[in-house]
């Protein structure tokens, strides 16, 4: 229980309150009634249950949906997307009555699934399954960071900063992985500011849930170390009674147990109560038929005549829902003003983080690296950026899926995010710390670093192996789908890696995350470009970024204008070596094979062809580029060019152009030293000549 | 137990086990330390537990490694691959000495990681973690369900096709998701023929896991419906003791309990008894060192000065397994032959199974569809085709995640494969059903259908909405780096999804997947070329293919010639309109946007411009043509070209050259009625007419 949260025991319930609830559940019908496609079940099922959540339980403000001190709501069930679109128009976030009779449409503010920046009050776009909950132990997992930046000493439940995350979640959401991660993770970081209702309706697309799905949920939450509770509205299967005081008194519970994430087993009947539907699978996700709606409403003591109606006191009394807590917000600004008095410091970082505004001179702190043949591997490079940074920039935190050492995502001497009961003699940390261990489990990771980026005010980093994307790919695509940006580290980058062979080594992972719109794919080809790499990256805020970074050393490049260098790399590609007058054909790298551009520039130039090498980091950045740039790094009249790369050429064709090489890899790996891996692949200096010379 | 098992209890170990165990231990040590690196430690401690199994416990014969009678042995925790590389070894599977000093080499058959295919006596490749114990559930219904085919009225145990799989799995593998929802699925599935060690040595990458992994994971499994054990060779932490007795009576109880699915946490101490790295993350995965190399072997009590030494009559021991096993396997010939001759059907059934060839004949039930404009989804027409297979191709079943419905996966009246006391009312079944019932799980679907294929004799199938895909890249990637051929029924393949809007539309996903080495992306235009799809689909075997199929309704086109179209299409395009003499342009399109440049083709020839249309449903098929019928099909000549496709143009430019275009969609979708997407989004007819416009 937080200070300044609105009282809900005992739960003042009125009349009006029951009409809402029934309001809603004939609004759901209608709105898939019309649009003649969608989900009304569930939404007709949890209106009363999403009713207390947003009219008694959570700390909102509909007139101020950026609040710093509100509750957090996660629809995870997204495809039930009225559950959250009816509360809002109820509450008043903007929503009215002709967006809910838009659903699903074109243009609309409330389409099939929530998306966030699209309509306010959805914090996060949620519809591939378990994504929502994953992404809320990422929501919790901030509270206490942002808690830990701004207002560590307070007392437990006394600070602005404190407040819950709660969710909505369906059986699907409960059967996927990255839920059982992310749950696990939740558990273990023991986030008792996290409270999840599963609508354990017992029906999904294939109906009876029985036919798939028959373990002991709640055992397995509570073998995670999960508070777990249990709210039947069918009273064991006697009858069904919406008790939302049962359910208001589980939900304080749940916020009484501080030291855990509580998960309530909500026992509803999909449709309920729909006269020949409910309890199918039929009423999941199809329009129910007019005869339906109106028995439906009839049910619920409504006209079935009437549709899309609301009753004027009710809509009233709904949207008074701030005014219902202003006495709780009340206080809160007082604390909050307070707090601002008393930490100066903490106001104005507060102030930077809502701004996403990265400190003046920040840059400074970026190493600059010695030129060196035998260079440094570009995660090792990585690495010494992330400790350089950590004084000047306190949002920047991160770890691995525990491949910390590997990643070279730990930022010397920081504390571990962790209980202090779960720190370790290599790790050592609290819960305040900085550094992250996500175990072995990428996807989780993925959704965490989503859920972290949207609670706010921080920029999340994690790595694990490129290979290992693949595992993370469904929340890296919702990074890019709500143009947030986390940072996923992902180093071992190529056959580069070596031994462990062909299940390790990336080969079409570049091409395959490139084809996600919206993700930055950036690859540096040196020491210097990985500083350059975080900086473009952290200077962006607009959509999430992966950082391809080798296992092994790659040189480190002279470099006559570093600044220039810098600029271009900013740029997405820049002329890293050229030669007098127009080129006789064009060599295009990124990250470790740019190196082989050079050497292959250089051979050429016995032979006395002119060969320019292009290094290209990031071909998305590229593309963003104004044709006068892109013209002048790759000149149009330069047809004869070679691509090179340690992956499937997919895409590639498109720089080089018909007349063009691509020197890449066609088929998996093999399990060998990284030297004889490339000679025998030939992906070599020599490749990349003879290819200039086939090219010209 | 199963009849033909060897006994293991009370079991019979000797001081040359004693001895082979300690040598197992040296040469996992040599063998990382020859090659600089690697993974010695899980090695080192697991060799009594991998030694117990492939020398007392395992129905297996090192000469015979196709044995249909054999257990079935998987090493989830594939870093440790000398667990089973000095097993086959020692076994006598056909490495050498030579083999495991030539550990991580070029070339050699004990690569980084177990590669199936590669070396004999593994069965499927691991690595990526939680990928070998998410498809050893499919391993485990495969046996299943074969026996259901080939012996259904067999005693339990009695059968020869009755037998068991033994999965060691690491910490790794108990995090990964993939391996929570398959372990709730094979709970459901009370597979009593799966049994799990879990080396719970409490050491991952990252050192202690408690800094990430604190969860009860039996209780966990509890909750799945396993049976658990608990074996602890460290005596609560008081010593060591490497239990070999303690661990078979375990085993043994694992196979008494025939209902479920057994997991037996074996807590050990990694790298023991290594003097000073033992029970470190230093031991996980780095070559240990000389000095500590010759300090475990003295602690086992052999000679620190030599190395890759195994006492002949060390190895004459291990190498009469098969001898051991003798009168066991007397009996299993002898209960096979019986079989046999009561059952000639089931006698000639498992032959062409084991031959992976079809039955004659059986392209006679493919359904043929009339042609027709307002058409069929192509998912419908792949549910047709399914149920018309259902007789002719008993070795074909499959299912879907949770979207059967959707998916069009389940061939009409065919039981479902689940325990009877889980079938439903919708989905009545039993144990040797068809039908498969996934859960939200795609992950566990990608991998549950790959142990499936491995398992030997059937052909499994899996369906999700393309979206999807992402959540089982991981698997799908494996099947096709195992040359496998899992099918992937992917439904919903684009905008043309409609009102679910952009977390549901695919828009990389066709060039992500593309990207895969290996994998066979089959987009079919209209019905006929999905019959055509599935029968070119199930006539490989060499590897994977994706499915890729419309939610809205496609014309069935009229075909002159349907047999030349079909073979065309097995090549992976061909002509489907074409012009007389040679076309000014040529259009080429896949799946639902084929009909689009149809539609283009006819508008342009209005005007005068002969267009040639290709219908492209696989560009890996028509990669792998000859020169001559790539150039029948897109002639040199012919630089005027559009590619039409709803998603990204990224691979298109390869084919349609410098003065092409492509008419694709580079950003996320909507939500809204397809129509209106295709239309907003500029996925039309007049768009390829235009783009063939400008590009001749």
């Amino acid at each position: 229980m937080n200070a300044f949260d609105p009282a809900i025991s005992p739960l003042d319930w009125s009349e009006l309150d029951d009409q809402a609830v029934k309001t809603i559940k004939a609004l759901a019908a209608d709105a898939v009634e019309k649009v003649g496609n969608g989900h009304p079940g569930t939404a007709i099922s949890l209106a009363p249950a999403a009713y207390l959540l947003f009219q008694k339980t959570m700390r909102h403000d509909p007139a101020d949906p950026h609040w710093v001190g509100r509750d957090r709501f996660v629809l995870s069930a997204g495809h039930s997307s009225l559950t959250i679109y009816l509360q809002l128009f109820l509450a008043g976030y903007g929503l009215e009555m002709e967006d809910i009779a838009a659903l699903r449409t074109w243009g609309s503010k409330t389409p099939g699934h929530p998306e966030f920046r699209h309509t306010a009050g959805v914090e996060i776009t949620t519809g591939p399954l378990g994504q929502g909950l994953a992404s809320s132990v990422g929501f919790a997992m901030a509270a206490r960071r942002e808690r830990g930046l701004l207002d560590p000493d307070a007392a437990p439940g006394e600070s602005p900063f404190d407040h819950h995350v709660y969710v909505i979640a369906s059986d699907g959401d409960l059967q996927e992985g990255v839920t059982s991660e992310a749950s696990s993770i939740a558990g273990h970081q023991q986030l008792g500011n996290l409270v999840v209702i599963w609508d354990d309706n017992k029906i999904s697309i294939e109906d009876d849930t029985d036919i798939a799905f028959t373990e002991d949920v709640l055992a397995r939450y509570e073998a995670y170390g999960w508070h777990t509770q249990r709210v039947d509205w069918t009273n064991g299967g006697t009858g069904y009674d919406e008790d939302v005081h049962g359910l208001a008194a589980a939900l304080d519970a749940a916020k009484a147990e501080t030291g855990k994430p509580s998960i309530i087993a909500l026992r509803t009947i999909i449709g309920y109560p729909s006269p020949t539907k409910q309890n199918t699978g039929g009423i999941h996700g199809s329009a129910m038929g007019a005869d339906e709606v109106a028995g439906l409403k009839v049910a619920l003591g409504l006209d079935p005549e009437q549709s899309f109606a609301i009753a004027d006191d009710v809509l009233a009394h709904t949207r008074a829902v701030a005014q219902h807590q202003s006495a709780q917000r009340e206080a809160w600004e007082t604390a909050f003003a307070a707090w601002k008095t008393a930490t100066p410091a903490g106001a104005a970082l507060l102030e930077r983080l809502t701004a996403h505004e990265l400190p003046e001179g920040w840059t400074d702190s970026l190493p600059v690296f010695e030129a060196s043949a035998k260079g440094v591997a570009t995660r090792a490079a990585s690495g010494k950026v992330l400790t350089a940074l950590a004084d000047t920039l306190p949002e920047l935190w991160g770890g691995s899926a525990d491949l910390a050492g590997s990643n070279n995502t730990t930022m010397d001497g920081e504390p571990s995010f962790v209980p202090v009961e779960h720190a370790t003699k290599k790790f050592p940390g609290h819960e305040y710390g900085r550094t992250l261990h996500f175990g072995i489990r990428e996807h989780a990771m993925g959704s965490i670093l989503n859920g972290i980026v949207l609670h706010g005010l921080t920029r999340p980093y994690g790595g694990t192996f490129l290979q290992f994307s693949d595992y993370m790919r469904a929340s890296v695509r919702l990074a890019a789908l709500m143009e947030i940006p986390s940072t996923f580290v992902w180093t071992h980058d190529s056959i580069g890696l070596g031994e462990d062979g062909p299940t390790h080594q990336p080969i079409e992972h570049l091409a395959a995350l490139r084809a996600i719109p919206g993700l930055d794919v950036v690859r540096p080809a040196d020491a210097n470009e990985t500083a350059w790499a975080w900086r473009t990256i952290l200077e962006n805020t607009a959509n999430p970024a992966g950082l391809i970074l080798t296992r092994q050393n790659v040189p480190t490049f002279e470099r006559a204008d570093a600044a220039a260098d810098a600029a271009g790399f900013a740029r997405g590609a820049y002329v890293l070596r050229d030669t007098e007058g127009t080129p006789d054909v064009v060599l295009v790298g990124t990250g470790s094979e740019v190196q082989l551009a050079v050497e292959a520039s250089e051979a050429l130039a016995a032979d006395g062809i002119a060969a320019r090498v292009v290094s290209m980091p990031c071909r998305e950045w590229f593309d963003a580029q104004d044709a006068g740039y892109r013209e002048q790094v790759l000149p149009a009249a330069v047809r004869a060019r070679v691509s090179v790369e340690a992956g499937i050429r997919q895409g590639w064709h498109e720089i080089v152009g018909d007349a063009g090489r691509t020197v890449s890899i066609e088929h998996y790996g093999a399990s060998a030293d990284a030297e004889t891996l490339y000679r025998e692949f030939g992906i070599t200096a020599e490749a990349v000549a003879d290819a200039a010379r086939a090219s010209i």
